[in-house]
């Protein structure tokens, strides 16, 4: 292991600085191992609170060069970067977890579905527009089998609801088909609720899990997260878990893999989609488990051994701080921290210092105990009031 | 309140850069607080986690003044700052927490003393030796008094031990007296044990306690603290977080407040040392309290509300990590800290990127649970190990 020779412990570089990279710097301060971050500007989100910062682009090759040069390993704040960017670096002996061989199933929603698939694991029905010579007969086809309406979805670049559009027919396609963007469409899933789970997996293939969550989504956007999922009976428990280990295991996942699944009406749980860093569904770890997704993600791709993943309290609840519409700083914010320091004393105010955008994420709080109404209600009115200086609005 | 322009939130400045002010940086993180700290050397602990540094003397006015530009309070690792620098700071208008005329009792023995003498804080029997005419006959009536031997102490800059002799008779203290050093004598406390509670306090008054904690020391260095102090009673916690309160009341503290105590064969109760910052005895908090005394700190000096301080466990542990002798180097910390972290994957280690030299506090370990006995093996195992190497020899 290469070492820092200040600290004499590893250094960790992480492609994208925005909270995600943020919230792994407490846990790396913890542990003693240093974090470098390549950000787009200075004042990204995990630039304001790291210190060794290179500036530059994710789509650079000669960038990411710079972010490698002494670090043990580099890891992945966003799924971004061109693959043959990471194979490159693979190749000139950086030490890249996860790797392009698996982060190309969180990059490419075709090629994952096409994955999944192949290993047996529960997806929508689906299909691949991207090679088809008639995407549009492909699409008429697939919607007389599975049913009108459906979904499409672009196979990159999609984020919170970004990329998604539901289509009741051919007509609502023509101008998505139209835009040359690669789409896969999959059937309408009947959704009882969403649920996540989150595992850790080392590359001598230690792999530890937490409990299967519930998001709760509107528009597309995860609004909270309840911990562990309500009333999710041992079963479907067992078959979440056994997916994530599954994917983890198949695709040779280094660090944090979040599963987001979808309950059916009917009890059924399909993959929804990957992501191969931490992600918003394990933000409730950082009080709620003995390891965080953020430690944990750090020991994974440092290949240390993971960490106790037993939860801290019966219930938890984390619900995001999303900036309310209209306001494009956050104007009074530290008068808004103050009153909701001295309103909800039990609950963890976290803050990711971003510009603020309509509907952006832009901090987080969590709530725990022993009742789950008690504390979804003190964490929604903590991070609503935040948002926007009123704790109703969202409960 | 002033505020980041970038964050809408405010910035603490913190004289020194030690470890207390690197585990202030996890916290102010999360609730989006920046952090400033004036280092000695750019490879400070804390400098090394903070990307907004001021290298400087801690002793020089202008260093002072080129930290606090921009910060909203400015509060402190160490009570090294001359007080009349203190005071210079505060009436060009800086905010300073805690101010000179509450540190000053941290800074000068004497003074405390004095003070919690007046008060009616049960003290040890002392003699103030700075201002004697003839200090030889002064410490010789107060031998006779109250009996050799006794403890002789530096007034100012003690720590660790350091500062502290124990004397059997008049001859032991000819050197010292001789050196010109302001001391004082203390009686030798028949000493059951030691204590501390730790207390935060902001300047509008409000106030928050952690449970009192036995603190295990060994050559004068802490090396454990139990929390909450075994077996205790109700008698003796309400009486310490009483002490704690008034000294926190009358000297005016904002900030984290460390009453260190003793608890006499007797059964009696008197106080050891104050210090007003964030203290070894409270580093359990950050996993073994809602609320860690680095967050509830930043929260005091900011006059922000004070947050929860429940505890997360029935039984908290916290061993120091103390350089191994004869390793002026951290050598193979990387390899300890990996088999560390698979040996004890509850325990949660936290490591300083200091420099090691003998028995320096480089590190510390905390362990949960319900049974003090596993708790206390666990972390004290850990902790040994990452020191030298071996998880035995200080159990």
């Amino acid at each position: 292991m290469v070492v820092d020779a200040r600290t004499g412990l590893p250094v960790v570089g992480i492609v994208g600085a925005g909270q995600l990279a943020r919230m792994c710097q407490p846990p790396a301060i913890e542990l003693g191992i240093s974090l470098r971050v390549l950000a787009a500007a200075p004042d990204d989100s995990a630039a304001l609170v790291i210190p060794d910062v290179v500036v530059g682009d994710h789509t650079d090759l000669d960038d990411l060069r710079r972010l490698a040069v002494g670090c043990d390993v580099v890891t992945w704040d966003h799924e971004h970067v061109p693959g043959s960017h990471i194979a490159t670096l693979a190749a000139e002996g950086v030490a890249v977890r996860p790797g392009a061989s698996a982060l190309r199933y969180a990059q490419d929603k075709g090629d994952m579905r096409r994955r999944l698939t192949e290993l047996g694991v529960p997806c929508p029905e689906w299909v691949d527009l991207e090679p088809a010579d008639d995407p549009k007969r492909t699409l008429a086809e697939f919607g007389a089998r599975v049913g009108w309406p459906l979904v499409l979805k672009a196979s990159r670049h999609g984020y919170d609801g970004k990329g998604v559009w539901t289509i009741d027919g051919l007509d609502d396609a023509a101008d998505l088909l139209a835009s040359g963007t690669a789409m896969l469409a999959e059937e309408l899933v009947p959704i009882a609720r969403e649920l996540a789970v989150d595992v850790a997996r080392n590359p001598s293939g230690d792999l530890a899990a937490w409990p299967v969550v519930e998001t709760v989504q509107r528009e597309g956007i995860c609004v909270e997260v309840l911990a562990p999922a309500p009333a999710l009976g041992a079963a479907l428990e067992s078959e979440a878990r056994s997916i994530a280990r599954t994917v983890a295991e198949a695709l040779d996942v280094a660090g944090v893999l979040a599963v987001e699944l979808f309950e059916t009406t009917d009890g059924r749980l399909v993959v929804n989609e990957l992501a191969m860093r931490p992600h918003n569904s394990g933000h409730w770890t950082i009080e709620g488990s003995r390891t965080s997704q953020f430690e944990q993600h750090l020991r994974a791709v440092l290949d240390l051994p993971l960490g106790d993943t037993a939860v801290t309290a019966p219930v938890t609840v984390m619900a995001n701080v999303l900036a309310g519409g209209g306001d494009l700083e956050p104007a009074g914010l530290d008068e808004r921290l103050a009153t909701a320091l001295g309103t909800w004393p039990d609950a963890k105010i976290h803050l990711y210092d971003k510009s603020w955008r309509p509907g952006r994420k832009v901090g987080h709080v969590t709530a725990q105990g022993n009742h789950r109404d008690i504390v979804r209600e003190r964490a929604v009115a903590a991070a609503s009031f935040l948002a926007q200086g009123d704790p109703g609005s969202r409960s």
